[in-house]
């Protein structure tokens, strides 16, 4: 069973405290050192001090990655990060659907930390987890977060800034990831609403129902394409085995197995539909990486 | 292919205007009576004016009530609401992923509503549908909106409430509607990760993946309980099916077509999982329902 001792912490959204020690002995991030706080059965808090060079924080969005690789004085990733601990925990935040409560230290570089030090900023939703090449080369895991819209606003919204000055009036940063409706409406026409993996095509009382999934994934930090040489027409099974890493494509688009490599079946494919190699080959390199570690 | 007529009109976040007439020539809602306007692909814009008794406003996520059904003069519901035109558009919106603009009217029972006029408020996106019993007896569709992250805030963030007067923080209304995620770990361990319609079981680098399904639908309008009575461990594909009334439940626990009535298999059931049969006596009556018109 999940405990208590998830969700709000008993203090307010936007309390700051001075030192790491502070935020512990509040009971907000049971952690002094570690960014990530809890394992089971997900993490309870995690704390954004800007130390890893491939975290992108956008207020209400995050870009976070896992811990682990670093070597401690240079801040430089020297090595893979695994999924276990504090990784893996995370990745149960999104299936479990447990929100992690989110503290910002200070950061000359980050508008949205506090001036000094540490803030409770709210409860974020894991809404994206996978492997990835960081700036280093070196194996990391990114988690994408998305703040929870039913609580008080962050302390950044309605701070002035350069562009509009006017008090509660700011232009946020557009961080949604945009996928263009026509294409999602292409290549579902195109197939005609068919898995091109399993061939299953789900027909409901509102229409045939199919899933658009970008092969090389959207925005940070993979920066796939969102073009019809990147997506696929899948049901919503396949697409959960494509994104998480169970089903691989190969270069002469055939499905196979991330773990073994064996060849399954055939893509279901279109005369009309190219597929780029270069995106099927960046999803085999990250997903069959992570199983040989 | 989509028009670009679809998304931001051109007019900023929080744009009054007197009349329905200078709501239309500004590009903001091409209709001068109807709440919806377009329909190919999806509906372009809603106008949200207090007339629908169950529509729920919370500001950033809104419950809205499909067009038609209703006696011009009362206002009440006195005929089935149909799935085609503009309330077939709104599931547009959902599947293709395309937003709708939403404007308020003035409304003095909806403290999201604009003192007098009608004003643009941004887009949402349209993220559920469901047909459902309205307070009235008749059919009525209903759709879930949620306003996306990445715009400027809504003109009621920072209003002050009696509740906190300080300008800038808004004790907002708590609209989401939290499941237990101690009963979506439960629902999962209980049947291992199996689906309980087909069998499948998804294995992935990051743990296996089901899906907790509730049967009766939690929040507006339909209100199901969130208990174990009421879910079922689902893949991915059987979820779609059971949400969106290809599959029913019978009394007997048998998975039956909703269109058909036919048996199709057996629910994989275990003992210490009692299902509520109001629950799936519930879900039979919005789906066949909708079918027999």
């Amino acid at each position: 069973m999940i405990e208590s001792r998830f969700g709000d912490p008993g203090v307010p959204i936007g309390a700051v405290f001075r030192t790491r020690q502070e935020v512990y002995d509040a009971g907000v991030h049971f952690h002094t050192q570690a960014g990530i706080a809890g394992t089971h059965p997900a993490a309870q808090s995690i704390v954004i001090s800007g130390g890893y060079s491939d975290d992108l924080d956008l207020g209400d969005e995050i870009f976070y990655t896992g811990y682990g690789g670093r070597e401690p004085n240079s801040g430089l990733q020297v090595a893979d990060q695994v999924l276990q601990s504090w990784n893996w925990a995370l990745v149960q935040n999104r299936d479990l659907g447990i929100p992690v409560r989110v503290v910002r230290g200070a950061d000359p570089s980050n508008r949205y930390a506090p001036p000094s030090g540490y803030r409770y900023d709210g409860l974020y939703d894991v809404i994206g987890f996978s492997p990835a090449e960081g700036g280093d080369g070196f194996r990391i895991f990114h988690y994408h977060l998305i703040r929870r819209p039913s609580q008080e606003p962050g302390a950044w919204v309605g701070f002035p800034t350069s562009e509009n000055a006017a008090p509660g009036r700011i232009p946020r940063v557009v961080s949604r990831i945009d996928r263009d409706p026509a294409l999602v409406e292409a290549i579902k026409e195109l197939h005609g609403y068919r898995c091109q993996i399993s061939g299953t095509k789900i027909d409901t009382p509102s229409g045939p129902y199919a899933e658009a999934a970008h092969i090389r994934p959207l925005g940070r930090p993979h920066d796939g394409p969102d073009a019809l040489s990147n997506l696929l027409c899948l049901c919503p099974n396949d697409h959960i085995r494509l994104d998480r890493g169970v089903l691989v494509i190969t270069d002469d688009l055939e499905v196979a197995s991330a773990a073994s490599s064996e060849v399954l079946s055939s893509l279901i494919t279109d005369e009309d539909h190219w597929i780029d190699p270069k995106v099927v080959g960046y999803h085999r390199f990250v997903w069959t990486e992570l199983l040989q570690r």
